[in-house]
């Protein structure tokens, strides 16, 4: 119906062209600027035409017309019922006004231009040929379904109405064609009662109440005993509350009726529902909706039709069969209204077998030509199917996973395909627990906080590490709600279900330990109040207890109080099929930051290919541990700290032997001690007495040193390399420890150790030089001891401004450099982490700052202090091996970065490896 | 006696052309062979004579063949004996036996070569001939001083023996020549004395106990009552004595005492006391000392003889004019001895007017022939003057600047080389009172900490603010000790006499104000501990309370218990005179770090071209204002806030227009709120009462909002812009004021202020951007108001390393960059300038750091960032200017760079500019 560009072209070259000859042949003369003109009409047509303004457009399409590519114009609904169309599957004929002529009639005061409605008319004629059926004739009358259809479906939009055509008259004639009077009347109330709700605002209730009265007077159960008569009287009162209501009567006029239902889907674009809907997922205002109308068949006629829903997959699981629920005897809205409970799609097999046969093999083709598992609405009409809409199934994480990767077995879709499918989101939820949709729904969240580390869980409620320790030992499920969380809390978080804190953002102590240990977190609920003494927690004027029951959702960042159920959550996911393709899309490895047995074994099962942040310091948090830690911190001679040092060396070892032994043969890079000491140290007077019994001074001494160790701001304090130049005892106790492992490890397993020893905090080539010397004399000793050279490698964090600027220099001394992507942005900033959630709301609310820099990489800042460590380092030393730890960098806008730089590996928390392995494929 | 370079070239050229023109001619043939060998051996002999091992050493060089230049080979004293000989001064004759010679003595195990015992001889019969004496004989004997002279004179080494030539027999020889037995042997017992304490080290209090009890026994008053007779007899007792000790007699062979005494002055080159000075000293060990042998002349001989030391100019003052002492009758130890009260030089006129006289003229010409203020020891021999030693004197600073100018005007110097005579601490000496170094000597100081800010006071302790301003009211000078000073102890700061901190380092607060205001401070004096509430203060198990009197030198970092004397110091400065000459020399300006009138008026004083760093806070923290300001910040709406703002921005206009009319038309860089709000807030309970009365809340809510505003990183955390960001009506009030008070000041003084308004702590473009149109809106409102507008700039403090990566993007906006090194060091660091002092420490031990990057810009770091800071910035805005705040800058390592990147100006503490000016004249 639409001139295309290309017939308008043709016909202006013809026309001028006679002009020009006809001018020419009258005049005798060769006139040049009929040439000129001739080209500027062309390009001033071009443009128009460009601005769209020129030709007419395209109000509407015939579904034999349109094919799937069309969903800007025709919507999703209607795209894919002409592309279904165009591939003979048996769809109700139809056609679509379009997105274009509600964009139209919107931006015309919601005024339909005329020839919108010229289109519709000779739409609905062609229909009629197609159909042979009329529009409001009394004798065989076409009856239509509109329903709206935009790009992206979206809640709060008009649906659908069935059914429309039926008047008083045509009513009779479908009574008398279908041999049905009740079924014809059961059609004609239903119209009413949508086209009421839907075109008119009317409140469906009321028509509800109205049925329900009926029945209760003629004493009926159900729907289906109402016969044609009552329907009848319904009928009546319906048309009452019409003009009750709405001081009108319900339109006879069946053009009336299908313009009123047009314009009304137009006119819910602009609902408030659907405007906050676009706002909050990004989805253009410029859009508009297309209006389907289509031929009704009928789920209500008799018991041979039906009507129902089915998925090509399993949308819970993926698992591969057909998915669905179906009503016989119904129509569309009766499935939803949960009046009659809904039949398994597989029962479908012996109520209409050849049906079924017929469903599955369309939902075999829909799928195989949609290329992913589709969610289709169909209606049996006496024996015969009709498919009313496919669209690409929503689905779980889960079955997101699962059938992608099935499609990609089946050879439906490709590699590179899958992975752009999965997102990483889809990672994050389908390895942990979630709750109930349902139970969220109900609840309102207590306290919000930030999403630190994803899953659900239930637990009672403790405000102290050795509390939950108890608890847990007593056999509670434990959540640890804390002001925030210090090293010395570690048991207790360990034990945990969940952690809670009033402070810290997203890489906070609490928030980087629960994602390491995979337990789920929110962390930074600015309106929580915690009271360790009287131990109980305030929010919101609401009094928490001790002991009482919260649920947590680290995913979305949200506290409950009481119980909240968790979803089912039974599949094994084929993580290591999805690894393999995911690593061959990507030269960039993935590591984990992790240092117990635990921690490495998980990061193992998800897939990372080594050890890229094993922190010493963490091996001296368990208690006994801690106590001797802190002998050493107190201990005034250096024998003194040299006999400590000597069992504990023997500790780490032991520790590292373990370690070794689970990672079996990765690389693995172990950082030596990096914080500041008075974190080790008690810090309040129970903890000054137990550690004074302990180590044999008084409390009064214990906090005295404490005192005297404190920093104005830890952050850029005594921690690092620092400790090593002044107790350059304990990092060679710490790297006699490794590779003495590393030997026995070796003799034990016969397989080396990829060790990489790491200096943390380096600011200078010198530092770095001296420490690197103190370890490999230390070093050289093992092997002498043992007899038994192993490899290992010495680098360095880089993590202060410094080092960036100086990494030439260091690289001469350095194997591997490592980058501290915390701390770095922390200096490069000048923001501690810690203090950093209030000032960075402050910036994302005046649109200063658009992501939090410590949860998306700040390439203009950081990125190129880290582009010019990477090129004077590479510069010195070409095979100098570069990773980064922190999950700052596992973000997509970081992907590009990565590749340019060519960095060898990212370090994450083993539950965020599958997600930066799918990123760095992605990318 | 040395054959010169150019000797032996010529010889070298000579005798190989007569071979090669012997070998051509007999051979008939013109060979090229000999010129290649004749110039390689010519080649081999340049470098063996390089290595000086190849032609004779010298090892003796009589004063007629010397000169000035020859320190190195001659020791200062025989260099400067020399020159005078040369310029014909009356020196009396003698030889220098060379440096080279101690060093050839030292490396051959202290045996002296026998060719420098040759030379010694020959110098000797050369000093026979020229005196017409005969070393040793009984008839008219030779009789000589001898002395050390290293190029640079130090404590430790040997001094002078006098009187060397003399023995039993030649003391009858000089008794009879000159008439006078008792001068003889008065002579001949010093020879015995001093040779026995110098040569073989015996205890000089032995022999003055002989000269005692010979006195004693007859009942003798002083040495000049000992008769002929007497001093025979001691020497029989010296004898014995030597006998005693060192089982050997007191050596009658003049040859041996001659060379005795010359190994002892070498062997004293490695003497412990020596070796420590030179290692302190930088100087290195292989100068080696001279020795110098010159004929002795008399002070001693009669009435008309005498001895003295004479400055050519005050060294105390720099006065103009004969400065020193003598002694009549006398040699050269007793005016050192004090046995004697020497006269001051003016009475020499009386004494001897013409040898006055001639010593007068004899001053002036080596003064003008040194171009320098000399030190002049002198011996007038029977009326006839000699000249034994001349050399710069030493001064005090400000006897050095006083100096240098006259010199300068008496056109004897240029103004260069005035400015490289002139040192930085000089200027810092002379700015500031020092203790008397007589009463330093005598005590030993109770602790010692960092010199943070130099001069000298004696106070009474206290040790809290309040108490010390109770104190000042009473009317006693105060001395404020504390662990570590915040911005509320401003007031108690500002009437101190000096600071004393245990904690903190060259940059800490109390340091950072000290300075600022100077007040003398010493800081982190990390032995002393200090408990407020018991009103003491412990150190090295010494107890001090309240009230004690102590006494604080900030120029070295000693902090005494009692009274030491300040010097006398009335001289007035010639600083106008100074900076003219040192302005001239440097296109870098200086400003000052200041914000009170009185402060602002200090830095006009000495030089400040403008004012580089106003810091707005430090208007909030006197008393009243400190609690409007707690008011602010505790305020709940934004109405209270303005509210408040309303008050303290008539509070600050009144401020600027007063630094404004101090600062008289120079530009003012004005900083707008900085700090952390909660470095505002009160920090014990006592002080939450007091703000809660004031500002009408409970101290329960004060003391929790202290606790929120708490951050673990106060200095990454929220301050600078971000306050702005949070509490634009801040900074919008703060530009009010500036601005009303620049239109006011405006229309009073009928002068432009160059109003600088300066944005803290930037991190982005963005925020800077939103925050200079936020100011700017209400700056065309002041305009407006007061229908005037006056020049203004906005720009930014660069101080976090963000900020030097986007400087380009923050130069689109900015109109000026300022450096904050302090803030800019510690980011790029990784190192809390609170927390350093420890850490440096320990690096500075290990030699991993060479200098404190808080006191000395560290260039490879800070620097490049700065520099790129500077290159991006330029190449976006060329004529931005570019200011530096931190006295980090301010150091001789740094000009270099401040010239290169053509700096405008620094800026430091008022006491600073002159050393700053000085400095980047001298660079």
């Amino acid at each position: 119906m639409q001139p295309t560009f290309f017939y308008m072209c043709t016909y202006i070259i013809i026309t001028s062209h006679i002009i020009l000859f006809v001018v020419q042949y009258a005049t005798q003369k060769c006139i040049d600027f009929y040439y000129v003109t001739y080209y500027i009409v062309f390009v001033l047509i071009c443009v128009t035409y460009k601005k769209g303004d020129f030709f007419m457009k395209t109000w509407v399409l015939p579904f034999n017309k349109g094919n799937a590519e069309q969903k800007e114009l025709l919507g999703g609904k209607g795209a894919n019922l002409a592309e279904m169309t165009r591939l003979g599957f048996p769809v109700p004929q139809g056609f679509t006004i379009t997105t274009t002529a509600c964009l139209d009639y919107l931006e015309n005061q919601e005024y339909l231009n005329p020839s919108i409605l010229t289109e519709i008319n000779i739409a609905i004629a062609a229909l009629e040929d197609e159909t042979k059926k009329k529009f409001g004739n009394s004798q065989n009358p076409l009856l239509v379904s509109v329903r709206s259809g935009a790009k992206f479906s979206m809640p709060g939009m008009m649906d659908t109405i069935l059914n429309l055509g039926l008047n008083d008259e045509t009513v009779l004639s479908l009574a008398k064609d279908s041999g049905d009077e009740r079924f014809a009347y059961d059609c004609y109330r239903r119209l009413l009662q949508m086209f009421g709700n839907v075109v008119f605002d009317m409140d469906h209730q009321l028509f509800e109440k109205i049925v329900a009265d009926y029945k209760q007077t003629h004493q009926l159960v159900s729907d289906s005993d109402v016969t044609a008569d009552g329907w009848k009287e319904v009928i009546v009162a319906f048309k009452v509350l019409f003009v009750k209501l709405k001081q009108r009567d319900f339109p006879q006029n069946v053009e009336e009726q299908l313009l009123l239902a047009v314009e009304a889907v137009f006119k819910s674009w602009n609902n408030q529902r659907a405007k906050t809907y676009r706002r909050l997922h990004g989805i253009s205002d410029s859009l508009g909706t297309a209006v389907n109308v289509q031929e009704m068949v009928f789920g209500n006629f008799w018991d041979t039709s039906g009507t129902g829903v089915v998925f090509s997959r399993n949308p819970a699981t993926g698992e591969a069969g057909l998915f669905g629920e179906y009503l016989m005897n119904a129509q569309g809205e009766d499935v939803v209204a949960g009046i009659r409970t809904p039949k398994s799609i597989q029962t479908l097999k012996k109520d209409l077998p050849k049906v079924y046969l017929q469903l599955k093999e369309i939902c075999e083709k829909l799928e195989a030509h949609y290329k992913d598992m589709q969610d289709i609405e169909f209606t049996v009409e006496k024996g015969k199917l009709f498919i009313l809409q496919t669209r690409n199934g929503k689905r779980t994480a889960k079955a997101k996973l699962v059938i992608a990767l099935d499609l990609f077995k089946e050879g439906m879709i490709t590699e590179q395909e899958l992975i752009e499918r999965i997102e990483g989101n889809d990672l994050e939820e389908a390895l942990h627990p979630a709750f109930c949709k349902e139970d969220k729904k109900e609840k309102e969240s207590w306290v919000s906080g930030l999403p630190a580390s994803p899953g659900a869980a239930v637990g009672q409620i403790y405000f102290s590490a050795d509390q939950a320790v108890e608890a847990s030992k007593r056999g509670e499920k434990v959540i640890l709600m804390r002001a925030e969380t210090s090293p010395e809390d570690i048991e207790g978080m360990a034990i945990s279900e969940a952690i809670v804190t009033c402070r810290g953002g997203m890489t906070s102590h609490a928030a980087v330990v629960a994602r390491g240990m995979g337990i789920c977190s929110v962390v930074g609920c600015e309106n929580l109040s915690v009271d360790e003494k009287e131990r109980v927690a305030y929010a919101d004027g609401q009094v928490v207890k001790e002991g009482a029951v919260l649920s947590v959702d680290g995913t979305t960042g949200d506290v409950y109080i009481g119980e909240l159920r968790l979803e089912k959550n039974n599949t094994q996911l084929p993580l290591k099929e999805l690894f393999e393709m995911l690593d061959k899309q990507s030269s960039i490895a993935v590591r984990a930051n992790a240092e117990t047995e635990k921690d490495i074994t998980t990061a193992m099962e998800l897939g990372a290919t080594g050890i890229g942040l094993s922190r010493t310091e963490h091996m001296f948090f368990e208690k006994k541990r801690l106590m001797l830690f802190r002998k050493l911190i107190l201990a005034q001679t250096l024998e003194e700290r040299i006999a400590i040092l000597e069992t504990l060396k023997e500790v780490q070892k032991e520790d590292f032997k373990r370690m070794y032994y689970v990672a079996k043969g990765h690389p693995m890079t172990i950082r030596l001690l990096d914080p500041p000491l008075h974190e080790f140290l008690p810090k309040n007077e129970e903890e000054y007495q137990e550690t004074a019994e302990f180590v044999g001074k008084s409390a009064k001494e214990i906090k005295q040193k404490a005192n005297a160790l404190a920093e104005v701001n830890p952050m850029l304090g005594f921690r690092g390399v620092r400790l090593g130049v002044a107790y350059p005892e304990i990092y060679q106790m710490q790297a006699e420890a490794i590779m003495e492992a590393a030997v026995e490890s070796y003799f034990e397993l016969n397989n080396w150790m990829e060790v990489e020893i790491m200096i943390p905090f380096t600011t200078d080539a010198s530092e770095f030089q001296r420490i690197r010397q103190l370890l490999e004399e230390r070093i050289q000793e093992v092997f002498h001891k043992y007899n038994q050279p192993v490899p290992y490698m010495i680098g360095t964090m880089i993590e202060i401004p410094r080092a960036c600027i100086l990494a030439d220099e260091i690289a001469q001394y350095a194997d591997f450099f490592s980058f501290g992507t915390n701390d770095l942005t922390q200096m490069t900033y000048g923001l501690s982490r810690d203090d950093s959630p209030k000032i960075i709301n402050q910036y994302m609310t005046h649109g200063l700052m658009k992501e939090d820099p410590f949860q998306v990489l700040d390439e203009k800042g950081v990125g190129a202090l880290m582009k010019m460590a990477i090129e004077k380092g590479r510069k010195i030393k070409p095979e100098l091996k570069i990773g980064i730890c922190g999950e700052a960098a596992a973000h997509p806008d970081s992907i590009a970065f990565l590749k340019d730089y060519a960095i060898d590996y990212i370090s994450c928390s083993p539950y965020r490896i599958p997600q930066a392995k799918l990123l760095l494929a992605k990318g």
